[in-house]
């Protein structure tokens, strides 16, 4: 049973098949964000910080952290981020970069053993940032693909995936601190995408026995009603293996999907958390307040 | 590759691996509905025709057609149903009933192939329905219980399903004529319920090649926000092999799930039927009253 376990001062995650499905909040990420950009960039982290709380407050589990500012000092800022951000929430993180140096900057920064995102199979991309890895004793998002880009056959990304999980090992690091990203392609665009998905995530999850992360939203990409796609994809990807996301906790349908898939699973002890979340709130009194907030959250979602 | 055909004078339905998820209505079944027993007892079908009609135009591609109302004619009652339900809409019909007799004026006043709903596992049963099935040729639901009840083990469940194929076959009704619906049980009181049904259903899909049917909402049974756990449980289930559901086609949610869940599997060429369903309407002209359908129906759900 493979379990990539991730900690922050205060807190653990499990990822693994026996544990409930783990949320990893994508919203502090200025990519497409430019107030965000802007406000990162002059050193003011107030919509960050808010951000943290807020994607924690739904559920999220965990918080992807990206500085991907064009022309900005992303290590600086990155690195920043993480403390700002181990300051105001409880969470384990994952240090989100395209820039390894800022990925460093970020692993310097950082209290506990964080999630890496991410290496690829390509070789000068395994080269720099495995030994990162292991120097810092964190895990790894593994995306599959490589040099000859990302192939639409998925037994060719599932030899990518065994092709990092090998080199890992040769850097001495752990089969179950990968965390295998199958990655997510439209359906709008390649229809058989959803199939082809269970398919490598079975082989994932059976064969090399790697715990697995993904973009979900990435599926309903150009189709309408996405919310309502993605809520029928996760459920679908739990059931075939996935045991990690980065995802908008903020979205409703998501969450109500994953908490549900949780219980199907068997993941979700006496359904706990499900009947947490959903039961009706009491009329009056103490219960209240917390049934006023489910509603504003309902609206907002 | 299994397909159960059913068919009406007008159309037919695959039920398949390879097809969409086939959804049968159950709106038209008393138990649980006073005032429609008591219309159905004293002889006036409006209301059945009303749910008959609803439930096609909400996406059902069969229904369910049940008359047990207690000390009634139930024979002539169900074989009337059938009647005028098949000329009032052009879906082919299950024809349901706990009593022999029943089933047989049902069947013998249909029109096409219909489902059969059901069979079980006792030897009593086995002998009164099955060479009812095979005379009027019709496939049948095959519930996978027996004398000793309901198992919670999931593989004795399959022997019974195995046994009622092999029993079938001894009567010449082939093994794609019998839809197995393995049991869905409560995951409140049974916490595995979910975990042990996605075991059941791989098994009856990858070793007993047989379609499967269910009653999904029962999953969901004593839980608060029946409707959205049922919408990670149906694509969790049709992920894991499950091939259609008898099912309330008038909730939104479920039919989102699976019309969701037919993308996920491949089973939408292009997303059309996605595209045709949660598109937004035109603003004005011709669309516009598809679009006021549309907002009255999601209105009612």
């Amino acid at each position: 049973m493979t379990e990539t376990v991730l900690t922050s001062e205060k807190q653990k995650v499990v990822i693994g098949f026996d544990h409930r499905f783990v949320m990893i909040g994508e919203r502090i990420n200025p990519t497409g964000r430019k107030l965000l950009a802007e406000e990162m960039a002059r050193g003011d982290y107030s919509r960050v910080l808010a951000d943290a709380v807020a994607q924690v407050e739904a559920g999220a589990q965990m918080l992807d952290v990206n500085a991907g500012i064009p022309l900005a000092d992303e290590p600086a800022i990155l690195a920043e981020c993480v403390r700002l951000v181990q300051d105001t929430v409880p969470v384990p993180l994952s240090i989100d970069s395209s820039i390894v140096a800022a990925l460093e900057a970020g692993l310097a920064a950082y209290r506990g053993k964080p999630l890496v995102n991410s290496v690829t199979g390509e070789e000068e991309r395994l080269e720099q940032v495995l030994p990162l890895v292991k120097k810092y004793n964190a895990a790894v998002v593994a995306i599959s693909n490589d040099e000859t880009g990302i192939s639409e056959d998925p037994d060719v990304r599932f030899e990518v995936a065994r092709k990092i999980v090998e080199r890992a090992a040769d850097f001495g690091i752990p089969r179950e601190d990968i965390v295998v990203d199958p990655l997510v392609m439209p359906v709008g665009a390649i229809n058989d995408a959803g199939r082809k998905l269970i398919h490598l995530l079975r082989r994932l999850r059976e064969e090399l026995k790697v715990n697995t992360t993904c973009g979900a939203s990435n599926f309903s990409f150009g189709l309408p009603n996405r919310r309502g796609l993605n809520a029928a994809f996760l459920p679908m990807m739990i059931g075939a293996g996935m045991t990690s996301a980065i995802m908008n906790p903020l979205h409703n349908e998501d969450i109500q999907a994953i908490l549900g898939a949780d219980v199907v699973m068997g993941h979700d002890p006496n359904c706990g958390s499900w009947i947490r979340k959903f039961r009706e709130p009491a009329p009056e009194g103490a219960a209240g307040e917390r049934g006023r907030r489910e509603g504003r959250r309902r609206a907002r979602g």
